[in-house]
């Protein structure tokens, strides 16, 4: 693992994800850029003291040249967003396959040398929108794909937060610091941190490129560097109409990430503050209210699920979904046909794309063309 | 009255709305431009048969020319929106105050004709803007009006429905007929039938107006005269951000009207399917849910209130408060100082003026200004 | 109308429920044991001075005597529980139909009175068990009759208010002073204010009858006369398992009744906070929600609603339904098979017969017999 | 761990709670007492296989005598109820940690001899009541504890589930199976199962210990052996009224375990299937809702959160709080005044002792005293 030392969030997510299932082990990692408190996590972490780097390049050379039974098989990046690249690069060049969270990078030339670079070594690159992880997001894919919902009109998705409702990075708070700077966090906080999620949720579920879009980004508490909230107007394939806004000064809201779809036969709608339940709108108006665990689910819904109904599966469980298929793609005997349903490097790609043409339609202040085919991946195709 | 024919949704609506307090009586209609289907509603209703007229000039005129204890006071007007401009016109030259349906007429300069008119004679005009009429939106009122929610920063407002989603104005539908052709309904269907609802209540519970904007009108069923799906960003007063979305072809929605308000320090959140119900929200995510009749309301919102909590009060309680209140304005006695308290005529007009800014914005594909005063209004003010 | 002066709550509903279709007028009243508040409410009502009433004996004879075009033809009873008996009969021996509240009376050798005089003189008597008004209620009840559920097996019903958290009735407050005074409100507050309607809800739903039952009746405010919490275990018709609880006192529920019942074949689900909404859970734990107006509704839910989906109707439009179909058994032209759908004066009886079932299992200890059948009534059957 | 093998559930989720947070590793096991299939899941599990036993007493005698370095520290039993008391036993006279699923054994006897073994020989001894892990059910009972509520006056307990409510033991399904066989689940299968945990959650939400109770038990499928169906009327320390209601056959239910208290000053609400959110209702009618790791949240809560607000955690986390809460009470540095927050075998006891007496009061058809106290308990006083 690269990142994740104290007062980290995701590493520590990342770590229970991988642990959940019992088919990781942590083996090595260089947690921070401060050495001591790489040491200090590596050895809360019970880590052997020699696999604790002081640099990320280091762990990377020093990794690839131990024998295959005993160097790590993937690495975790857990970094700011500007480290993503560089980083994911060494590891990629040492044969490491790579589990790297969002976005990808923050620069789309950058994003699509990934992709290459993964491609050409035939390397697992994933990235963590581990929000399509979730049993009842794979359940709406599916019922899409099965035309339940007729020809999809309209798609609707929102993320709503109120954590940076005030200047949080004034005030030393590492997680606001590096999100909110250019220099780390890229041309965009808000949709960098949670747009690029919303966006892949979209095309996870309804199968729709964004082809078009006009956005409207705006920076909302006084003093800050970057974005703080963002709609986003978006024409999908065959003309679909969809709506992105996102928000991380909508006071009050913790993480409000909604997908709604709407099509000819009817309408869904998930939301990740309840994640175990998926709301079917009939078009006479009544309501289908699927489960998780419980009632008709698809069999892909099933296979990301570990409770029986009723038993509530949470953020944890969904972005161990994304590691666990890792591992089954990493190993000989797949078990299932959804072993490799993971957000690959290319779905980072897009992620990339997309923020970066949304920054040119604001700039513009016009619709802009989005079509976007990212270069072509490896071991996930 | 005047339309609320056999077939008609709205003119029952408003006949319980006038009932319910027991401050009206009907005593006189022209219901249909069928004068057979008009008597027989008459008939139902238990008028008078000389008060069941031809037309609605011939009512205005003998209603008019009645003493004025006997004649109407007011008359209900709940057309087709092409026909508001000119029954409005007729009643109140005959000094006859008005209530009258939304969106008040299908061009600004009729809707500016009203205001004059209606200033000139001193006349009441209310128009049922209803959903203002809720006591939780009056209670989400006066909470940003005594500042609960520090400074507004973003109102996000969605108008949700489905039952557009085919194309009913073919099957002989009345409802969808007229909504839909732009003879009848205007500009815009989807803006005159609920966009102006959704800007109403934006501009009833957070007292700022738009003052740019930029929409994005789509008619997503093949073969519709008038567009059915519409996103419109908003700017607000001192540069609030807002976001406007409203749809009939959202398959499997009924009536989902819902405002989200958020300042610095809180937010609100109100759903018409859930109406005795508000929300607010902390800036440290926890909420604080109010209900109808229950717990610390204000007194705005206590008076429009008949029940404790805990019992629920609906649609028609709410439409009936509009009712209500300009009866109370008429009378000589005011109960209080909500009694004025509806929707007038200028309200109208910012309505009018605000879907006709909207259709300008989509077929520039620009922002426009939308900053507007409406012609001073009368006995309102 | 007899009761329903100043301070009163269910006079001023009665009167919407009454107003809000059109099918009643206020003609006379006798509504306060003060005279002087008694004309006070009358002239605000706008009745005749000549029609307002000192003494419902009084009102009774006089109108009595009116010629038939001009008297009242049906009274209603809104007074405390212990009036209801002597009114009721007066004006039934008057050949007056009745309206009135619940519990029908204070003792059972009463009620059965009442059922053999509205018999005996073939006049309508309607009590307002108001809840079963409910659209949706009225679904749940098609939806058992049709066996969707099954075979029924479990019946939950519960209602908890918490107004009575606090000795209350020794601040003045008039609607608890009567209801906690034996003399008043009868053998048990919380089963006469509250109790009845859970166990009318049951046996409207479900169409069963309870045939032994086990009470544990408590106080739980502390220099309380009557009761405010009770639990009673109920032996439904063919074994089915019951449980009715509710309470006054606890704190912070505003009119929490629910009701579920549980089937071989399925499940319902009712909560009176949000009635326009019917949840059915199928076996396999998925949900099915119907919405009142939208979607596959029954025919006596499509004919107790006034509305479209999503336009919630409330407390006052399920009351006006008792009224209205009253109106409709009262007129001579019935519009459809569900008019005499209202609680009728044998429900009554079931009520106070239940109350008192569960007093004697309390003092008892024991479980008790209920079985029970109110001599016949005669309008209504 | 012994049990957990082949078609098992709570086996996979014990191995799940114990990998969360990383304080674990599954050294040895008993799977089944089918040999073949334990080694199977032993293998699948990545042991050792000379530490996959053919027997527990096997299992118990290697394990105690290896060396203390690399034997096992901990055993968790997740077998059927009837071999939790064998199989503890042996352990405990090896010297080995117990964590134990519930019920905690079929007799009371058993419990108590499992209270004085632990206790003599100073170990670990915590039994899975796993609800009390979830960390708005620790911020319930600090809200209790802290007199938010006032003196409490109402408790209601219920747990509704509908998975037999078919002859499900017919079927060959394993978990039905022995559940409601008298030999392997006890003498109640609904107490046993699922109100042993609702009863917990009483007695650690508000600290109340139950001292009467009157019981009514059901077996409502034909054919089962033992009860399906169960309410418990409660009378709770100082009187205080309590309810419980579990049902096995509540057919659509998923896990609806619920709890609600109500006090003088406020109520509480918690339910299991949305379970990041605590109810606090205010006497007058207005609601304060916490979210997990949002808002004002006690320092218990907070310690047994991993995740920022609006990121739900579920059943697993909650479990794994237990597990944690063990490894922390068995490492030699606690972190915290909550690391001892776990059921002990005193409350297991506690749970046993319940059923009993529930079903002797259902066999007298009487209210029965229900006072207890346990044997002491050693390491976790």
């Amino acid at each position: 693992m690269v990142g994740g030392g104290p007062g980290a969030f995701i590493g520590a997510v990342h770590r229970m994800a991988a642990a959940l299932d019992g088919e990781y082990r942590l083996l090595a990692g260089s947690f921070s850029s401060d050495f001591d408190k790489s040491r200090e996590t590596g050895d809360e972490l019970g880590l052997a003291p020699g696999r604790v780097y002081e640099t990320y390049s280091e762990m990377a050379v020093a990794e690839g040249a131990l024998p295959e039974e005993s160097r790590i098989r993937v690495v975790s990046i857990v970094t700011p967003n500007h480290l993503h690249f560089p980083v994911a690069c060494v590891f990629l060049e040492q044969g490491i396959h790579v589990i790297c969270d969002k976005p990808l990078t923050t620069t789309l030339e950058d994003a699509e040398h990934l992709c290459r670079l993964a491609a050409e070594r035939d390397l697992v690159f994933a990235v963590t929108h581990n929000y399509t992880g979730y049993p009842m997001v794979k359940e709406a894919r599916e019922r899409v794909e099965a035309g339940s919902l007729g020809q999809i009109r309209k798609v609707v998705v929102e993320y709503s937060q109120g954590w940076l409702a005030t200047l949080l990075e004034a005030e030393g708070q590492k997680q606001a610091e590096w999100r909110v700077d250019p220099e780390r966090g890229g041309v965009s906080s808000v949709l960098g941190d949670i747009g690029s999620h919303a966006h892949n949720l979209v095309r996870y579920v309804t199968g729709l490129e964004v082809r078009r879009l006009f956005a409207d980004l705006g920076t909302v508490v006084e003093g800050r560097q970057l974005d703080d909230d963002a709609t986003v107007l978006l024409e999908l394939d065959d003309g679909v109409r969809g709506l992105l806004f996102v928000s991380q000064i909508s006071t009050g809201e913790r993480n409000y990430l909604r997908l709604r779809v709407y099509g000819t036969e009817g309408g869904l709608d998930w939301s990740q503050e309840d994640p175990n339940r998926l709301r079917l709108v009939a078009p006479n108006g009544s309501e289908h209210i699927l489960y998780s665990a419980a009632g008709e689910l698809s069999k892909r819904a099933q296979a990301h699920t570990r409770l029986p109904g009723g038993h509530p599966e949470g953020f944890i469980e969904a972005f161990a979904n994304v590691y666990r298929n890792v591992a089954r793609t990493l190993s000989d005997d797949l078990e299932g046909p959804f072993d490799r349903d993971f957000p690959t490097v290319q779905d980072g790609a897009h992620g990339v794309h997309f923020i970066h043409k949304a920054v040119e339609s604001n700039q513009r202040g016009a619709w802009v063309d989005a079509a976007y085919t990212p270069p072509s991946a490896g071991a996930e195709a």
